[in-house]
């Protein structure tokens, strides 16, 4: 299958997977990605938590924790990439109704990305989609596949721009497409409440875990655009992408220094992110 | 493939779908259903069309239709039947921006549903939903592959009951898991607007069309629940179901008598419809 280096159903090698599974019929399932460097799995405890906490949320029984972990070691063969992970909703009946709360595992491996360190270390351009993110508290923080919104605000970004920061109906900035938003203001890191939309990724959670064990003071609220416009520093995170400063939003620039952003990176220690010091 | 009487994958006989499908991994896609009885698809010409044009409000490149009109020839040789017919944004790529506005078609013919006329007649009970359908003006109306508040709302009915009635966020009823909502006040027709969330049917279309041409007044708006609660008359309309009259809602029953809803099933001659007169 063009595009992956290996999937895997249920621990066995597939091309295709059952045409009447709910994951694809309703998006009954969760997913989450993960950077393989190295032969590692770059927070894989974490992450398999959250998939489990976010199954959960769905009313999805995981399988053992002991097979998941075998599926990344059987992934982990491949050195280098990025492993998508995904337990759907078992069950081929038509109808929304739940037929059972056991799930299928699904594991994907894909090449490596070619992005190199070039955007942890310069920062990038975003736009501020004109998308709205929906608000359903049901939902939220929760990495299912159910991602239209993040389809429509992906299309159609003018050259030079890497990503779209997406806002509530509320007019407050969330989430970029594929990454959590953070910035900081006189020395305190914000990052946008996930409990109405928005997808609580394991690399957010790491640093608001890192940051306060490292005395910066965090907190997690929804603001304005104002605030966001206003900060000194802003950036996104990722678990492909660690940490990826924000350099302008449309017109906006931020500061070329970065105090605070360069020490969480220099504490995320991602691998996308550990660059020459000297260019720091 | 179990549940299923046939499945075929961009017109080929297949049991299963490439593993990289963007319908499975983002809900990048619109479906419709449509019932198959004695040989013929009902209302196939309008639901083609709303599937047309779901898939041009997503940025999908539809396969010319007389391609999906012969999908559906291939499906009606089964004689009776539920037909689920659904277009996929086509790239296998990782990542939310479409490489491609083209469609895979994904066609799969279930066995005819159990449920007889006796709905038809009697009505059915359906609880208020705790669910709260997110307001997305982006995706309202569409019958796209994001389903998961449907999943959560069809979870945990009472025995006896056939339906949850959804609201919006501000309060107001929209429609049931899997039909679209009316009610009768003086002989004036109400159904919620779906500019905000909802699923366009096409039979709450053809609904809307017959009444107009026999002269009952139609009034599309969004309501509180208190104008659905005091209404002479409700009903639940659905290209498998035709129409289901509501017996009650919750604790809340509505008379027996039907004038309006009894005359729109005449006239939408729907075969789940078509009871003896004397049932009437």
């Amino acid at each position: 299958m063009s595009g992956a280096l290996a999937i895997r159903w249920n621990g066995q090698p597939v091309a295709q997977i059952p045409a009447l599974s709910r994951g694809l019929h309703y998006g009954d399932g969760v997913f989450r990605t993960l950077l393989l460097h190295d032969g590692a799995m770059v927070a894989a405890d974490a992450q398999l938590d959250r998939l489990l906490a976010d199954a959960a949320a769905l009313g999805i029984a995981a399988p053992p924790l002991a097979r998941l972990q075998a599926e990344l070691v059987a992934a982990a063969c491949f050195g280098n990439g990025t492993v998508k992970l995904l337990l759907l909703r078992a069950g081929e009946r038509r109808g929304y109704r739940p037929e059972t709360d056991a799930a299928d595992c699904l594991l994907i491996v894909y090449p490596p990305s070619a992005r190199g360190s070039a955007a942890a270390i310069e920062g990038i351009k975003a736009i501020r989609s004109p998308v709205t993110l929906a608000a359903q508290p049901l939902l939220a923080g929760i990495k299912h596949l159910n991602r239209l919104e993040q389809v429509l605000a992906s299309r159609d970004w003018p050259a030079g721009v890497d990503e779209a920061i997406l806002g509530d109906d509320r007019g407050q900035p969330v989430c970029a497409t594929r990454a959590n938003l953070f910035w900081v203001r006189h020395g305190v890191l914000h990052t946008p409440a996930l409990d109405r939309c928005g997808v609580a990724g394991v690399t957010r959670s790491r640093l608001l875990a890192l940051a306060a064990a490292a005395d910066i003071e965090c907190r997690i609220g929804s603001q304005p655009w104002s605030a966001l416009l206003a900060a000194d520093e802003a950036f996104l995170s990722g678990s492909l992408i660690g940490i990826w400063p924000l350099r302008a939003i449309d017109g906006h620039c931020y500061e070329a220094a970065r105090p605070v952003t360069r020490r969480l990176q220099g504490l995320l220690a991602h691998p996308s992110d550990v660059v020459p010091l000297n260019a720091r």
